[in-house]
């Protein structure tokens, strides 16, 4: 029970990449034919991709109503390979029909 | 009266370009401290860098105690040289003391 909700939760996230952009378009769509809220994540250089992606799915899909809900901005410490501790930004944004 | 309205409006947005990222932080803490509230705006790829000017802000001032109100994405529709009209993505972070 515990295990399923997890997947759950992990399905419902997009995490933006380095791929083109209409694969996480497409990917989003598919998410949302299955789960009433979507949240497309993204860091660093990513986040403006993450953005751009909402935009597509909200725009040119309008008429079947997804909308944008909440947008979150954060920063994320990670380590990087020379060992140097840096401060990445974050973003989060949901989408739900 | 009207005039003196829409000089207050337009001070009270950072548009972020291409400059250092630290000319756009200063210049967010130095309207700080004349408005309540400060909007940063940026466009397509200097959208990232909005977000990681309101991060430098609320995460090293943090003991002065700025916070990140609302946080907005759309989109605009441009001209390019060649005639051709896109569409570009566009953010709106809004940081009050």
């Amino acid at each position: 029970m515990a295990s399923n909700a997890e997947t759950r939760r992990t399905t419902n996230e997009i995490l933006i990449g380095k791929k083109p952009l209409m694969t996480y378009v497409t990917a989003t769509l598919v998410q949302l034919a299955n789960e009433p809220t979507v949240v497309i994540k993204a860091r660093g250089r990513s986040i403006t991709r993450a953005v751009d992606v909402a935009q597509i799915i909200v725009k040119r899909m309008g008429n079947i109503g997804y909308k944008i809900g909440s947008v979150k901005i954060g920063s994320e410490t990670i380590q990087s390979e020379d060992g140097k501790v840096r401060n990445v930004s974050t973003i989060e944004v949901q989408v739900s029909r």
